[in-house]
C-alpha cells in the first residue's frame, strides 16, 4: 500500500486536539474539528451526535451547567458555530462512511475524549516546550485519544485514496473515559452491518515501532457515585449535634481499598474522586465518593461491587449518615478474534517502520470498546483490539503522558493496510 | 431612651442582606449596601476597606479568581459600581463614625460575612416561604451576620438622633468566619482611641427577649490547610504505580478525630472540608483537608494543633505522599469586663421588650472579636461581648438557621442604650 | 490524737501486698493477708467475701479458669489455706468492725485490687531497687490500692487503741478497677446503718503532705466488651472467602476514638484491650474490644455509649461480621458532703505532717465508690471522698507508678482523726 | 504394584494425630508417635530433630515457655519419654531411610504440624461425631498434615515390602505453617544426594479420586511481627498523656489491607493476629501485628513487604509510637519438573481408585517445600509437588476442614508407585 498521508498534517491535528482536551460528552471543539477535516475528504456520509447514538442509553452525562460551560468554551474558539449548535446537550462524536458498493463492511473505532487532570508544565514536557500544552487548565489528553482521533482521520484520508470493494466506517466515539460512549453507539445499530471491527489504542507501555495485533485481558468495570448525607453543626459550639459525613466517607475509603483480593483473578478498586464539607468550622454534612471497581471477569467485578456497596453502607451506619449509591455505567470483558489478529499481524510485518509485532497481549485495564467488539461478534462479525506502540515518557493518566508522534503515521499505515486485508478476505454479509 | 428606629426598615435591610450572603473578603454587595444606607444618615466619617485595615495582615483571603467571581456577581446587582471598584481585591468592610466633640470614644463591632453552605429550601423555612432565601446558591447567612449588620446600622440611626458627648464608631467587620478580619482591624490602630468596645452576637441558643450582658468562654482557635501530594496512575492498568493521596487524607481524617481529649479542658477538632482526586479511573494524586482546632486555653489549642500536625505528617508517610500544612489564622481567648457587663445589664433591665437578663454565659465557640477586645483592653479601655437572644429554629451553621426579626429592634435599643450609658460614665482618654 | 501506729509495719504490709498484685475478684492472697493482720488486732467482727456481698450483683467476674489460676497461685504462698478456701470462686474482700456500743456508725472504705499491667523493671523504680517489684508478672499495683489496704489496717490499729462511742467499719473492697465490687457491697445492706462514710485515694497528682478534704467531679462510667465474629479462610489461597474480624475491629477502634466531643461537658472513650485472629496465615475469624466510656454526667456517659455501640455495629457491617456487645458494669457520679469535708479539713489542719489542705478538687476520673457514697447519702447519712497526697514518679496506671511511703502514716492519722471527729459530732441513727 | 498397606491402620494413625495437633516446633507427641510406628517397620535409619536440621537456621521457634508447655502436654500422654527428651527445645521432625544399595536416591516430603485455631464442635463435623476432635483446644489439623504424616508412614510401609535398587528417604518435616521447617532441612545437606524429590498435599479443592501430577504457582511469602510501643496513661484522668498503641495498630491494619494490587500479578496481605492493651481503663501502651505478605514472584512479595513496612512505620508516627518490625521467615516460589510430573501422572493413571489425573494446577498459596524443591533442583536433581484429592467439607484453615479418609490409601499407592517409577528410571548420581 502506498503512502498517501502527510505526517505533518497528522501532527498538526493531534497537537491542535491536544491543546483543547474536553471531557466525555463535552467534546464540542473536538467533534467540530474532526468534522472540519472530514469536509475536505471524499467521504460519502457523516453522522453526528444524535444521529449515531441511541441517545437514551448515554451514561455519565455531566449536568447542564457543565455541558454549557464547555459548549461556551468551544464557542470561544474558531469552531464552526452551526456544528456546535448541533452538538448542544452533549450529543458529541461522529461516524464517517466511505461506501464503495458491494463488498464487506469494515469499521475502525477511535475515541476522542480527554481526562480531568492537570497537564505538566515542566519545561521538559514536550507539549509545554513546543507550545501545545492544554489550554483547558485541569484537563489533559493523558491517554492519547488526541492521537486516536488523528489516526482515525488519517485512515479515512489513506483509504479515501485507495481502491477497494465494500464499505468503511470510522467511528469517532465520545466519552470512553466515562465508560459512557460505546454503549449508545452499540445500541444505535450502526455497527450491526459490520463484518469486521478494529478498535485501537496507542502506547500501553509498548514502544514506537511495536504493534500488538490482538489485545485481550480487558477487565470488566463499573463505576459508582456514593453520597453520604449527615447533619451539619457548628464545629465549635455543638460538635455532638453533627453527623459527620466526612468521617463516614473516610471510613469507607479506608475499607474500600481493604476489600480482599480474590482467589479467582485480578480485581481493582479506586476511590478516584472524593469531596466533603463546606468550611472548616462546620461539621461536614455531605460527602461523596466517585469510584470504580474492575474484575478479570464480570463475576469478579460483581464481587467487588457487592463488597464495595456493603462497605459504603456500613460506613454510613458508623456515622449515622444516609447513604445513596448511584450505580454508574459498566463495560464487559471481550476477546480479539484470531482472524483479525492474523490480518493485523501481517500488515504489521509488511510495514518497514514496524520493528516488532506481538501477536497477543493483555490489557489489564478496561475499555468500553468491549461493548462494540461484543456487539459485532454477537451479530456474526469479527473484531479485534489493536495496540500501536509509542514511546511515552509518563504513564497513561499521568501529568507527563505524551506520545512519540512518529507513531501516528505507523498507526495510520498499519490500520489502513489491516482494514484493506479484511476488506479483501472477509465474507460480506456473514452477519 | 426614646425609640427612633423603624422596625420595618431593619427587617428590609436584614432580608436584603440575607438574600445575598457573601463569604469573607467577598462582602462586596454587603459593604456597598451598608454604605448606601450610611449615606442617608448623619454620620461624620466613613472608612472603607483599605482605609480601615492593616492590609498586610489580612488572613485567609480567597484566590483572585474567587474574588473576581464574587465581585462580578455584585456587579450584576444594583450595587454602586464606584463603591465596588474601591473594594476590588477583597478590601471589604467599613467603619462609620459619629463625632460629637470632647468626651469618651465608644465602639460597636458587628460582622457581616456569610457561610459557604446551602440554605434550606423547605417550605417551612421562613426565608424560603417569604422569598428572601439566598440567591447565592451554596452560601447562606447561617450565623446571623445579616442581623448584625442591620443592628449596626440601626444603632447608628438611633444614636444619630440622640444627643451625647464624645465619639461613636461602628465597625462593620469582614471575614469573621474565616478568623481573618479582626486582626487587620486591630492592627490598623483605628480602635486604639476607644475607651469602651462592645461586640455583639444574636442567638447562641438564647431566646428572643433574653440578653446576655457578658459572654466569656471563647475557645482559642486556629485553622489549617493540609495538602497531600502523591502520584497519579491509571487505576486499572497500574494501581501500584500510584501514591494515593485520598487514602492518605482518609487516614488523616480518621486519626484527627481520634486525637485524645485533654484532662485540662475543652478541645475541638474538625476536618470541615476535604477533597481529593479528579476522576474515578485515576489513582488520586492530590488531596486536601481544611480543618481547625480549638481549645479552652491557648495551650489546649496548641496541644491540638501539635497533635493534628503529627497525625497529618504520619498519614502522608503511610501512603508515601508529600505533605504541606499551611497554618491558617488564629484567634485568642478573651473576657468581658465587668464595667461593660454592668451597663449592658442595666440597659437590658430598663427595656420593656427584654424579659430576661443573664449577666454572664460561656460561648463554647470561637470569635475573632477577641482580637479587638484584647486590643482595647491592652490600651487601657474596657470591652465586652454581648448576646442578643433570638428564637432560631435551626442551630448556628445549619441549613435551617433563621432569626426572629423581633430581636432586631431589641438589639438596636439595648445596644444603643448601653453605648449611651458608657458614653455618660466612662472616663475619656483613659487609654 | 496520739500516734499509735508503727510506720515500719505499714511499710512492710504495703510492700508485701505490692509484690503480689491481684486483679479484681482474684484478691485471694491480698484478702488472706489482710485477715492475718486483723487477727492480731482487737476487732470485734470480720466478714469475708460472701458474707459482705450481695453475690448475685457481682460484675465483671473473671472466668473459672482465671479464678482458679489465681487461687492456685495464692496457694503457692504462705497464705492461710482455710481462708483461701472460703474465698474460692472469687468471693474476695473483707469488712472489719469495732463496736463500742451506743453512738454513731462511721465507715472507711479502701479498695484492694491491682491492675493487669507490667511493672517497670528499671533500676530507678523503687520497688525494683528495693526488691518488692511485682512477682505476678504482667500485674501491678499501679494505682496505690496496696497503700489503701495498708491505711485501712492502720486506721483499725489506731482506733482499736482509741476510746470512742459508736461503731467503726472498715471495708476492704474488691474489684474497684473492674467497676465491679462496690455495687454488691452497697446492695448487701452492710452500709445501711452507716451515718458517715469516707472513701480514700492516695496520689491523684497531689504531693506528699497535701490533703484534699473533698473530691468531686467523678465521671460516670461504663464498660463494654464487643466481639466480632467473621469467617476464617486461608489467607493465601482464599482471601475472599473470609470475613475479616480484625478489619472490623480496627474500623471500630478508629471510629470509636472519633466520636465527637460533647458541648455539655467532659467525655472519655478508651478501647483499652483488643485482640483478634490466631495466625498470620488465617484470615482472622474473631476479634474483641474491651472498652469504656465516661461522662461528666450520666447523660454524657450514655451519649458516648450510644455512639460507641452504633460505631461498633456499623464496623461489623462494613466487614460482614456478627457483632455482640456485652455491656459491662457502670458507676454513677457522686458528691462529697460539706459536713464530711469540714471534719477532714480540720483533721488535716491539726496534723503536723500535713503542709497543705485543699477543701475541694475534681477527680476527672471514675470510681465505683460512688455507689457507696450514693447509698449512704440516700439512707440519710453523709459521705465524702478524701485524697491523701503522695509524691508519685509515674502517673496512675503507668509502669513507674509508686508512692512515697511517708504518706501512709499521714493517711492513717488524718483519716483516724477525721473518723473520730465524725464519731464525736454526727447524730447517730439519723438514717 | 501390589497393595501392602492396611487402610484401617492408616486411618487409626491419622485419627490419633488429628486428636493431638501441635503447632510448629512443638510436634513432640506427633514426632514420638511417628517414631513409634517406624520402629515396627524395616527402615534402615532414622534421624530425629537435631540430627536432620541445620539447627541455627530454624525460624519462628516459639519461646521457651510455649515449648515447655507443649512438651509437658506430650509428657502427659503415653508418648515415649526418652524420645520426648531428645526433642526438647523444639527439635522436632524425623527422616527415615530405606537403603537398598546402589541406585538412585528418591525422597518424599510430608509435613506434620497443626494450626492454632479451634476445631468445630458441631455434631456434623466428623471428628466431633466420631470422637477424634482435637483435645488440644484452640489447635487443629485444619490443613491435613495429619493425613500427610500417615501417608508418609504408609509409603514407608509399602516400599519396605517392595523390591527396588537405590535409596528412599521419607522426611517428616516440622513447622511448615510457620514457614520455618524446610529451610533448616534444606541447609542440613540431607537432601543433597537426592536425585528425585516429591512433596505432597491433600485436598486443595480437588475431590477424592483426583490426582494433580504437578502443582506450580507457589506464592513467595514472608511474615513479620510488628510491635507498637506507646505510652500508657489513666484513660479517665489523663487521656492526653498516653500514646495509644492500639490506635496505631488499627491505623496500620486499615492501611495494610489497602496496599494497592500490583499490575504484574497476584499479591496477598494478612494481619492474621493482633493484640494490644491490658485493661479497659488504661490507654494501651503496647500492640502487635503478626502478618504476612505473598506475591506471585519474589519481586511482588518484596513490593508488598516494602509497602507494608512503610505503612506500619507511618502508623506509628501518627500516634507517636515506637515501631519495631521483626522480619519473619520467607519462602521462594518453585516449579515442578516435567520428568516428575510424567511419572506421577502415569502412576495415577495406572491406579484403579483414581478417577481423574490433572497434569498441572496452580496452588495460589505458599509452601516452604519450595526450599526443598529448589535445593534438589539446584544440585541437579528433579522435584515435583503432587496433589492427592480429598473431599473436604470446610476449606483449608477453617474450623470444619476434614478429609475423606479413602484418600489416604490412594495417596500411599500413587506416591509409592511414583517413587518406584522414579527409582527405576532416574539416573543415579546425576547430582
Amino acid at each position: 500500500m502506498e503512502q498517501t498521508v502527510d505526517h505533518d498534517w497528522l501532527v498538526s491535528i493531534r497537537r491542535d486536539l491536544h491543546r483543547r482536551p474536553e471531557p466525555g460528552w463535552c467534546e464540542f471543539y473536538t467533534t467540530a474539528r474532526i468534522l472540519e477535516e472530514l469536509e475536505t475528504m471524499g467521504v460519502d456520509d457523516v453522522l453526528v451526535g444524535r444521529e449515531m447514538l441511541a441517545t437514551d442509553t448515554r451514561e455519565a452525562v455531566p449536568d447542564d451547567e457543565t455541558l454549557t460551560r464547555w459548549l461556551d468554551r468551544a464557542r470561544g474558539t474558531d469552531a464552526d458555530r452551526a456544528v456546535l449548535d448541533r452538538l448542544a446537550g452533549g450529543y458529541t462524536g461522529a461516524m464517517a462512511t466511505i461506501d464503495r458498493g458491494p463488498g464487506p463492511t469494515v469499521a475502525l473505532r477511535v475515541d476522542i475524549d480527554g481526562l480531568p487532570r492537570r497537564e505538566s508544565d515542566e519545561p521538559d514536557h514536550v507539549p509545554t516546550a513546543e507550545g501545545f500544552r492544554s489550554v483547558n487548565e485541569g484537563h489533559m489528553h493523558a491517554c492519547g485519544h488526541d492521537a486516536h482521533a488523528s489516526i482515525g482521520l488519517g485512515v479515512l484520508q489513506a483509504l479515501g485514496n485507495t481502491e477497494f470493494d465494500g464499505t468503511l466506517k470510522v467511528l469517532f466515539q465520545p466519552a470512553e473515559e466515562r465508560i459512557g460512549g460505546a454503549k449508545p453507539v452499540a445500541q444505535s445499530g450502526h455497527l450491526d452491518d459490520v463484518d469486521a471491527l478494529i478498535a485501537v489504542h496507542v502506547g500501553l507501555d509498548h514502544p514506537t515501532g511495536e504493534i500488538v495485533a490482538g489485545i485481550d485481558g480487558f477487565l470488566a468495570i463499573t463505576s459508582f457515585e456514593a453520597t453520604f448525607e449527615g447533619e451539619g453543626a457548628h464545629a465549635g459550639g455543638h460538635p455532638n449535634r453533627g453527623h459527620n459525613a466526612v468521617q463516614a466517607m473516610a471510613t469507607a475509603v479506608q475499607n474500600l481499598y481493604g476489600i480482599p483480593r480474590h482467589e479467582d483473578g485480578t480485581t481493582r478498586i479506586n476511590a478516584g474522586k472524593v469531596a466533603g464539607g463546606t468550611a472548616s468550622n462546620i461539621v461536614p454534612e455531605d460527602a461523596l465518593i466517585e469510584g470504580e471497581v474492575r474484575g478479570e471477569t464480570t463475576g469478579l467485578m460483581e464481587y467487588m461491587r457487592e463488597e464495595a456497596y456493603r462497605v459504603i453502607e456500613g460506613a454510613g451506619e458508623v456515622h449515622n449518615c444516609r447513604v445513596t449509591i448511584d450505580q454508574g455505567p459498566d463495560a464487559p470483558s471481550a476477546r480479539s478474534d484470531q482472524q483479525v489478529v492474523r490480518r493485523v499481524a501481517s500488515a504489521g510485518e509488511a510495514n518497514d517502520r514496524v520493528e516488532n509485532v506481538r501477536r497477543r497481549d493483555e490489557l489489564g485495564g478496561s475499555e468500553d470498546a468491549t461493548y462494540l467488539l461484543n456487539r459485532v461478534q454477537k451479530q456474526g462479525g469479527i473484531a479485534g483490539y489493536v495496540g500501536i506502540g509509542t514511546d511515552h515518557p509518563g504513564g497513561h493518566h499521568t501529568a507527563t503522558f505524551d506520545i512519540d508522534e512518529d507513531s501516528l503515521l505507523i498507526g495510520v499505515e498499519v490500520l489502513s493496510d489491516s482494514l484493506i486485508r479484511l476488506l479483501e478476505t472477509v465474507e460480506p454479509g456473514a452477519t
